[in-house]
């Protein structure tokens, strides 16, 4: 693996890490630069055949789109599960917000598609422990919001006889504290300042927390949930900004006789405005989220969404729309599961024959009924569910 | 509260903190200056007065002997105490070594004094973490020390309905963890360097420690225990080395809400070899153990243990001990309880008329008695009563 390189912001460059996605000079992220920086492998289309050949069911939308693009020893845990051995699924979400916006769902849409491709069990983190200390919020709110957060992923679908959500504040103790404190003592302060950019004015809890990210990806540290594997691969579908986190988990996997986890990674799902990095929670008109009514989302994408259609007809059917920043067309990239229609699209948008309008029009459609079949969804989700995903219980890794 | 100063070490300067304790040129701890520079309040005989007239007992020998010399708002505890409202203790070992020496028992003869005394709960905390991250040791390793410890500790007489003894591998989770992140909080990386002296090429682990030996000062660390009692004060007994952890704690406390722990400190037990330090875990020649025998308790007395006495008779007889560096003396100071017998030997061994080879019979017979003691009640702690004292159960905490 590439060493951990010092991701402190140098001016005009692109910053991409837990808590910062900024492109060079305020344009697009690099992806390019970005796996070649990172040192992580790209997603191509051989890779896809395989996994579409070793699932048997078409690729999810995100593979064929390339949302997550990039990965670390993904082709590992594709040849142990090809002889036969199982692997688990790790993924999380710092519950800052109460509201997920569509960004925050595109992780774990990925990741109940691999938990239903492949049959295997899952853990998700809820991160409260970080957020309160990140963020000027106190440890009862935090909590609050994770469980409202574990709802919103609730309703994601996932398989509950496979899946374990817990929260930071709520689970960590016994054999994953241990696992804490073996991760820790492998790394140096001066580390994690190269790998997260921490400096000597920022509090011991920001600094200690890197470890609490990494242990889940160590079967080990969940006794109760995987009895008889403490062998078992991990793989962890995260946006590519989480990338650091594991990469440091991976250097430090061998030295305590660990397995390095397999990571499959995605770009960021981008701002109505524009493709300049992630959504931001602190502007509500930069995303839609899964609490949006149909028409705040109608109004969103028709004032917000940002175009790459001409300023006149004339000019539109004449060059035709750019849809290289066009966020309608971007959104419908990730969202629109019918290849042959989003093939249309293109075509006749980018030849000019298709108007803005009517693919905001489509894209409309097309939110309006994913985040009305999850808000029926949510609906749905008890207290007694979300205990029940939450309940420290032994999860099958077998075939079954 | 002073403010906290750097522990760091400036050449020939006394350096005391929880891993240093060296005097100022290879000489003698300066315990006024300690005061001093640390900011704590100096035990005087009025306080003694005030703790016999408070308990009806007369003052443990660790305090009529200024043992325990130094104390942070005692008398805040005196005066509540005074009032009828309880407080509850808090002492702990890191489990490094198998065999504790006696310098190790001094706290928690001192403890048990006090809660014996005062009528009070009492939690003790085994930082099996701790030892993991300075030592080169497993984290199996350590919870095995711990245990074994606990066996010594509770050899020491603790009373089992009003003590709850905790590893913080087992313990570490819930209320206690929420704890440990509000203190991390507020503890930024330069001030732990000021307080403790870290470096950026110390690990992680080092660095959020802190915190886990400040939160048993917090009551609501232990809902458990002190369900109905969120105002209980904290009475810290411990060895003045210790005093970084809980200037940390004292100062972070107003800030969440909490009331600043109380401290009552002591002195170190020197080493066989003279008092420049504390003894020396590395050296077993250093320190009586309470697993020696009376045959090697002798022989180390005998062959180690650094006198004041002159190098001729005729010279002892003309000048006497000198007592300020007699270690044989000073032992006595510490375990002879008899006040007119101590008495007898300064003024007859300081006088030359009684010689180091007497002293050190009596010395022997104190300390073999002492050691047969604790043997046997070592003895006798069965798995069941380390379980029972580990139980996570309430602790009475009113008058009884």
């Amino acid at each position: 693996m590439a060493t951990p390189e010092t991701e402190q912001k140098v001016e005009g460059e692109q910053v991409i890490n837990p808590w910062e996605v900024s492109a060079k000079d305020g344009g697009k992220i690099d992806y390019d630069k970005l796996i070649e920086k990172f040192g992580c492998q790209r997603i191509d289309q051989t890779l896809v055949n395989r996994i579409e050949h070793l699932t048997s069911r078409p690729a999810h939308i995100f593979l064929r789109r390339g949302v997550f693009f990039a990965h670390r020893d993904f082709k590992e845990i594709l040849d142990l599960y090809e002889k036969g051995e199982k692997f688990y699924l790790y993924t999380g979400r710092g519950p800052s917000s109460e509201a997920l916006h569509l960004g925050h769902l595109v992780p774990f849409m990925f990741t109940k598609y691999l938990q239903d491709a492949f049959k295997v069990p899952l853990v998700i983190q809820l991160t409260d422990d970080e957020k309160c200390m990140w963020k000027n919020l106190s440890v009862e709110e935090c909590k609050r919001l994770a469980r409202e957060n574990a709802k919103d992923i609730i309703a994601c679908g996932f398989d509950i006889s496979r899946t374990f959500i817990f929260s930071d504040f709520n689970f960590i103790g016994g054999a994953f504290y241990e696992n804490m404190v073996r991760v820790s003592k492998c790394v140096t302060f001066n580390k994690v300042v190269g790998i997260f950019g921490f400096t000597n004015e920022d509090h011991i809890g920001k600094i200690s927390f890197p470890p609490i990210q990494a242990v889940p990806s160590f079967p080990s540290s969940f006794p109760h949930l995987f009895s008889d594997s403490k062998d078992l691969r991990c793989l962890i579908p995260c946006a590519i900004d989480q990338d650091p986190y594991f990469r440091m988990t991976r250097d430090v996997a061998p030295r305590l006789g660990y397995h390095k986890p397999s990571l499959i990674e995605s770009s960021f799902f981008p701002a109505l405005q524009g493709e300049t990095g992630k959504m931001s929670a602190s502007d509500p008109n930069s995303a839609i989220y899964v609490t949006d009514s149909a028409k705040a989302i109608k109004n969103k994408i028709n004032k917000y969404a940002f175009s790459g259609g001409q300023d006149s007809i004339e000019n539109h059917r004449k060059f035709g729309a750019n849809l290289d920043v066009d966020i309608p067309f971007k959104y419908l990239g990730f969202f629109l599961d019918d290849d042959a229609e989003l093939e249309h699209i293109k075509t006749e948008y980018g030849a000019g024959r298709m108007l803005t309008g009517e693919v905001k029009k489509r894209l409309i459609d097309v939110l309006s009924e994913l985040v009305e079949r999850h808000q029926r969804a949510r609906a749905a989700v008890t207290e007694e569910m979300v205990d029940a995903f939450m309940a420290v219980r032994p999860l099958p890794n077998m075939f079954s």
